[in-house]
């Protein structure tokens, strides 16, 4: 007994010892944290809530107010300022830093001692009447000193005087109409057209190549009043006394005229002046209705077709001595504006990633603004404004994004995107590594209506998803996601039972970083309603009249459309800074290049038989579709299966999405076009505004049936899909597994 | 007592009990594995060693024998035999995966029935001596049909007759002596130039520019004859009968061309043969000795001044009848060779990477041969060859390397580097993402002296480690490292006490890799004694006399050679893709930089008074160079405290490694070179071969002072120091910490 007693002593002993030993290991083993889930910071769902929720509409309305006191055009003391202030603030608010990036551009100033104007004159060369020199300044800003007046940055200097010829929008089926149906010719002739449809710059250009010696650009009512509004500051229409000011460059992505394809620092190389990219070698002007009716009455001769009545036709066509008084007075114009190197200033803040601090999300918008730029830029600067003050509060609360994000408030778009562009010249090598996407802050309000989103296909899915988790602003609509409210404005067409998304054209900041650099990039807004308004951007748009008080009285009285606008580009920012995954969508990118190619393709079709004649056939570019779309499908469906314990493969999984933008950009670029790169986006080379598909294609394909050498015009249509082609499959291949 | 017993029993129990806990809990906690670590595969050196100790002479002798049997010209039957052998052994040997991947690419052939071949005519027009119309073919080789007879590839056809003139090497500075000193035109006139210094490709561009209408290329012994060495079967020097073969494209990185900067596939858009790039317009062949000597009697009245002197000078100074009965004879070229799209086929094997598949790190070099490539390039594939069996013995004993390796055999790369470069540009998204190097593997030995190694900067600390690794493969030195020898026979100038390592040119298929893309490149080859030996290459160059043979009986009749090369070759691949931070030196870059600079600046200085007038300074050059030296410093410092259990942290300084030789490539280019884009390195636009370090400046000081508007050149050369000074800042920012 003695001895089995000792023995069930040693059993339970070792039993005991053993049972105490798994204990301590088992908790040893699991409250060790693996390297991985340490690493794998989840996007928290409650901080992207409080993120959302820290963003107050009171503030956004402080924040505009505070920095639309004063103009602030590029290039001047107070936009300088205002970068000091904003600096000063995104440090208080908490980012980790901010720095002021100057850079020394080419600008275009009226001169002051000299104002800019346009002449009747008669046959004596006597000027019986002259434009206005300015707008008249709206109620509280009478002692507002440094309004700039009305003008086209970068006209050259000149006094040409001529006949008057009317050209409608002076978009190129314009002067075709004009020339090849109307037979009339403007060589030599100065050139009116009205403002809209088109971006500003191509007019010109066109009037330019139609052998024009000058340009005038109005805004008829007809485009720039909304049915039943009153005149600012009894509501949101254009005065006859406003004008549109606005650069007229040509520079096809550029940036600084001066210095392509590099930043203008102290010791870039600069381009002679006369040399300068996309700088209009003819006299150009604005005006507003008020003037611009006195010189159409002086249009000797000229019937307009029907289908170019603006609201002004009736004086122009039939007005008092048409023909007769005025048959030998011209009109002259008067340019002294001056061109100069001047410095400008970018402010960068930056939140450092946690865990992968190379990786970059960008939210970035232009601060300058024409005058006090209530709508432009400043309804989208306020929200980025108050978007880094919500990171800011979280940042102390403990969060930090997985990934790194920077802030930036541009200088000099109003210029031709210039801050923005050199700046992505001067981090082109870090952003083409380690950009994750861009999204882009400029107005933040341009109708009463409801959301729009441009954006790039792959983030379609994330929109929707946010804006599901966003509120409508609209009264009423308490209980509506914004989504909801959105969907039920404007759905997508036949397509598709969702709310529309368009293509990104240009016009903006993202320019340089989605179609020179191929980074994903978005934009959001907040619209009219595109079926019943027909005026381009807002009546008011680059007037004086653009002031706090448009916003506050008319377009958003609570403030909560712009804070939703906030809410999307902040929240958009914080998903792809954060998430674990990136959440960017190949699916959607192959049923986008599907559409596209089925577009260009039906286009093409108009042209059947000289298709056959010289063997032009898309089938390459829907093999080339079909590969991708599988591709996309793959990745996804492995994407499923992806052990995010691992950070490498993560990473790896991360990196094909990435880079998916990245695999469309043609180092070669575009014809004529080297800084437009993206194969499937461009700006429409008729209107920088627009987003043309396929851009390559297009542009072979346009006007093709007066092409003088068919063939060669047709050979280069096939270049052209082959390209396109080659780029899509290039692309499907980054998204199959990597060996 | 007894509670005092019991109490301490309660102690003892209490201490029995946490101490067993404590234990299991460490050991719970130190025998789990952290991820971090697990994922963390480290270079194991023992793996290096056996990886190259597994690299046999006597197989490599085996490999060149089986691939040098028959001819095997890009485009032809034969050379696909081969790619098929090659790709089934690499299967064998095995590789997770081998392809075989096609392109229809531009190729130039002798027509069979109508030889190439030039005459001396009488002023009959009776030729009255006609070139060879073969080599003799070697002993052994009797029977082997499809020996294609010397020719220039891609000359046009054609017939010119007309005078000859002697411009020594076709250099451009004989150009400019014929020209400029010696006052003689060749306009009209048929030039004769001796093979060496430069690429033929050049001298073909200088006769063109200077207006020749033809250009006859031979090797004179001067240049082709070693010293006390007997032609070819009974020594390794080029018998009189032997001519060179080769391309004279002037292509400057386009890849086939009809198709630049897109891959050759099927569906590809070509341009028309008229319009290819780089294809000389004027006819071009190439002749020997023993022909040359009856063309260069012919000069009638030319007397080459005495730095022009080869071998062959007394006959055409002195030789019978000069003047006289040759004065009216003159010199036809009766060329008849077709250039035709044919189909060519890279082989490319894969082993795919344990953490990093998307990490690819390359080992590519060319298969095709003017006739058998017993040294170009067979010396060099059979080690590729090698390399990958030794890969494979590895991979069997379950190693596996961190990142993938991808091992190519090139085709058509005679034919202007055209099977890499189309691969280049067919997967150019995924290398610039994912490609951490290349190392090139054309001919493993050009003579019998050294090695030979020409790389980027960042390799050079990476070279010298491996070769202290690696034995010295001559006689009497088995106790040295090739280090040692190499770094005994060929020191560094006064510079430094390390072998030299030189600048990497072009001529071979890293170009695309180097030049286009920017991917961290290097290439290793046993080579002659420079300073004694002044032929080009190595005597029998490109001619039917490089034979298994050659290499068996004069190059290496051991193999050790030929092995010491695949060592480094195969090493370089080894460490790139395995070592867990990559082995890449950024400091090694700085130190080139400066010296690059200094020499450039060094040049300009010749100019001093013009560098005043037209306010040209380095400093802002000088000053990007300083940065960039103190940012490569600082990541160097910061890589010593890397936390190498953490995966991303890892990968993001490797990306930073991985992505610094990207950073100089402006996707711009290089003036009228727009696929030579890398602003540090770029061929000579005198000579392929050269590297030239900041070619846009180099090219903008080339004979300015001959410049007819001195103003423009200057500007141009400020132009080139500003984009050369931006690079050198962007890449330096892409060493600091990324945010």
């Amino acid at each position: 007994m003695k001895r089995e007693s000792r023995l069930v002593r040693w059993i339970w002993w070792t039993v005991v010892v053993t049972a105490l030993f798994l204990l301590g290991f088992c908790i040893g083993w699991f409250s060790k944290p693996s390297k991985a889930t340490t690493n794998n910071h989840k996007t928290s769902s409650k901080y992207l809530v409080e993120f959302l929720d820290e963003m107050q509409s009171d503030l956004i309305r402080d924040h505009l107010r505070k920095f639309t006191r004063l103009p602030h055009l590029a290039g001047t003391e107070q936009n300088l300022k205002y970068a000091e202030e904003i600096m000063k603030e995104w440090q208080d608010f908490g980012l980790d830093s901010v720095e002021m990036v100057p850079y020394d551009i080419l600008l275009s100033y009226p001169n002051k001692s000299e104002p800019n104007y346009i002449s009747i004159v008669d046959h004596n060369g006597k000027e019986v009447f002259n434009t206005s020199l300015a707008e008249p300044v709206p109620h509280g800003y009478e002692d507002v000193s440094n309004i700039v007046p009305p003008y086209s940055a970068y006209s050259p200097k000149g006094h040409p005087e001529g006949d008057l010829v009317y050209v409608n929008y002076g978009r190129t089926e314009d002067f075709f109409q004009l020339e090849r149906e109307m037979n009339i010719s403007v060589t030599g002739k100065i050139v009116i057209v009205r403002y809209g449809k088109i971006f500003r710059g191509n007019k010109v250009k066109n009037a330019m190549s139609a052998g024009a010696k000058g340009i005038i650009m109005f805004s008829d009512p007809v485009d720039y009043w909304a049915a039943g509004v009153k005149p600012y500051p009894d509501g949101w229409n254009l005065p006859g006394g406003g004008a549109q000011r606005g650069n007229v460059l040509n520079l096809n992505g550029a940036g600084d005229p001066l210095t392509p394809g590099y930043p203008a620092k102290e010791y870039t190389y600069r381009l002679n002046p006369e040399e300068g990219v996309g700088l209009p070698k003819i006299p150009v002007h604005p005006i507003g209705f008020h003037d611009a009716i006195h010189l159409l009455k002086n249009m000797g001769g000229q019937v307009p077709p029907a289908n170019w009545k603006g609201a002004l036709n009736v004086s122009y066509k039939t007005g008092p001595g048409f023909t007769e008084d005025f048959k030998s007075h011209k009109v002259r114009m008067n340019i002294y504006s001056n061109n100069q190197v001047t410095r400008i200033y970018n402010v960068i803040g930056k939140i450092r990633g946690a865990l992968e601090p190379d990786r970059h999300v960008i939210l970035g918008g232009h601060r300058d603004a024409w005058v006090f730029g209530g709508i432009d830029p400043m309804s989208g600067a306020a929200l980025v404004h108050e978007t880094v003050r919500s990171a800011g509060k979280l940042l102390k609360k403990g969060w930090r994004p997985r990934r790194t994000v920077i802030f930036a408030s541009w200088d000099a778009e109003e210029f031709g995107l210039l801050g923005s562009t050199e700046w992505a010249e001067d981090n082109a090598r870090l952003l083409q590594e380690r950009a994750v996407a861009y999204i882009n802050a400029d107005s933040g309000i341009e109708g009463m209506y409801t959301l729009r989103v441009d954006c790039t296909p792959s983030l379609h899915t994330l929109v929707y998803n946010l804006t599901k988790q966003i509120s409508s602003p609209e009264e009423g609509e308490e209980e509506f996601s914004l989504y909801e409210s959105w969907h039920k404005r404007d759905n997508w067409t036949n397509d598709r039972d969702a709310p529309r998304i368009s293509k990104l054209g240009s016009g903006s900041d993202f320019e340089a970083y989605f179609i020179r650099l191929g980074i994903t990039a978005g934009r959001a807004r907040y619209t009219k309603n595109k079926k019943t308004e027909r005026y381009s951007s807002y009546p008011v748009y680059h007037s004086v009249y653009e002031t706090f008080e448009i916003v506050e009285k008319f377009y958003d009285p609570t403030f909560r459309r712009l804070r939703a606008v906030a809410q999307v580009r902040g929240g958009l920012i914080f998903l792809l800074a954060d998430s674990q995954v990136l959440p960017l969508d190949a699916n959607e990118y192959a049923d986008s290049l599907r559409k596209y190619a089925d577009s260009i393709a039906h286009l093409a079709q108009t042209h059947t038989e000289l298709m056959e004649t010289y063997k032009v056939s898309f089938e390459s570019l829907f093999s080339a579709v079909e590969n991708f779309t599988n591709a996309a499908k793959g990745f996804h469906e492995r994407l499923q299966t992806l052990n995010i314990e691992d950070p490498l493969q993560v990473r790896i999984m991360n990196d094909q999405l990435m880079y998916l933008e990245r695999a469309f950009i043609d180092p070669l670029g575009l014809p004529g076009r080297p800084f437009y790169r993206h194969v499937i986006f461009a700006p429409s080379s008729h209107n920088k505004y627009a987003g043309e598909s396929f851009p390559g294609i297009y542009d072979a394909l346009f006007d093709i049936e007066n092409s003088a050498d068919p063939e060669k015009a047709w050979r280069e249509v096939k270049r052209q899909i082959s390209i396109a082609a080659f780029t899509v499959h290039a692309a499907a291949m980054t998204l199959t597994p990597p060996a």
